[in-house]
């Protein structure tokens, strides 16, 4: 999510290869160079291709002679959303043998997001087939995976001059109504906060099932929910 | 959506083949036999083959030397889904080469609901394999088509001993999160409320846009929201 203030992440860390085999794996993944760029990216999708996608932008983004193509040398966040999407499309062609497409089995989504000195902090959403859109004013935050169930609290609540608490209580309510949905989807929720122009990614925090902060929203909002639906005019037919 | 007083049923009307093609087409249909049985049946999924299977059921239970089979003539709610699914099957065989599955482009499903003399008003769910199953105590709703921006609300608004008034509203609480959310469900609704033993599917109602309480509802939702919102706390990183 984007606001005039920075950029919001949140992710949650359940990943399932149906119901009966389930298990926790951080989904967010940050590179910075202080005072010079801060990127994070975030997965959905098949876990396979996300863990390769990862390792392989990782051992270029660390060892000297691999280090070309590299996200910590690309000049600004559009060429690093290529070379991301381009990773991607790698590694999904590698494993389907058909090419790859937004309903394969072996698919995966990216929002990758950060700034890059000399430009603006920017989001991008990109596509298994590895092309890529740019967040804007008129779409001010991203979804991956299963978006549907908190979408509309979203589009109903979001203010791009909200500050990092009130975004980070939206980003908890959307993904609470998701959580209480779909069983693909389970905390803890990964979450990281990045201030314009500070060009760090170090302001993280791993949200368990207990934080206490959580657990207000999560039981607030049920109460919340119902109460407004009181106050609304019933329908007499 | 099965309450202690009785059903209610809603259903969009719009369908379409993508976003260039799309028109008003009503998905609630009702059959009564009064003082003896009443049912109401909603369809979701390709229209071409709801529209058979309505067809196909209408023309059963209006020529009389075609009565039998007949939803008309069934004993029990479970015998005409049993028949209702065995049309839909029969339909989208008839369309699909390689059998019927959910994942079908020819697949359809259906709300099947309503009460026969000596037995209790009830609601099944019916697949496109012509399978189905029967709302519990568990699970007092069914949603067919696009039902997950709309689910969340249902989940933690509904409770059972609501009047008709407060059910439908929650019922256009629901739809509106989806209409405000997928260009694939849109107004009119089409409303219909069956009291326990009434017999009789006569309460109906065609909900447009311009709609007064449908209005102050959908205005009043969006403001509720962000109101309930406002009162959650804020989560300080």
């Amino acid at each position: 999510m984007r606001l005039e203030h920075g950029l919001v992440f949140m992710s949650d860390t359940r990943t399932s290869a149906g119901v009966d085999n389930f298990a926790v794996s951080k989904k967010m993944f940050s590179w910075q160079v202080p005072d010079e760029r801060s990127i994070t990216l975030m997965t959905a999708g098949n876990l396979a291709t996300t863990q390769s996608l990862i390792s392989l932008l990782q051992e270029r983004s660390v060892t000297e002679e691999d280090r070309d193509p590299s996200i910590l040398r690309q000049p600004t966040m559009f060429q690093v959303a290529r070379l991301v999407g381009a990773t991607l499309r790698e590694v999904i062609s590698g494993s389907s043998p058909t090419g790859q497409t937004s309903d394969d089995q072996f698919g995966a989504s990216i929002i990758l997001g950060g700034q890059i000195k000399g430009g603006k902090p920017t989001i991008f959403m990109i596509y298994p087939e590895g092309n890529f859109i740019e967040i804007t004013d008129d779409t001010p935050f991203f979804q991956i995976g299963e978006t549907k169930y908190g979408k509309p609290i979203l589009v109903r609540a979001y203010d791009s001059q909200m500050d990092f608490a009130d975004a980070i209580k939206l980003l908890l309510v959307s993904f609470d109504s998701t959580v209480k949905s779909n069983l693909s989807v389970g905390l803890p929720f990964d979450l990281q906060v990045y201030e314009n122009d500070s060009f760090s990614c170090d302001r993280t925090k791993r949200i368990n099932a207990d934080d206490a902060v959580y657990q207000a929203i999560t039981k607030g909002w049920g109460n919340a929910l119902r109460d407004a639906f009181q106050l609304l005019p019933s329908y007499r037919l």
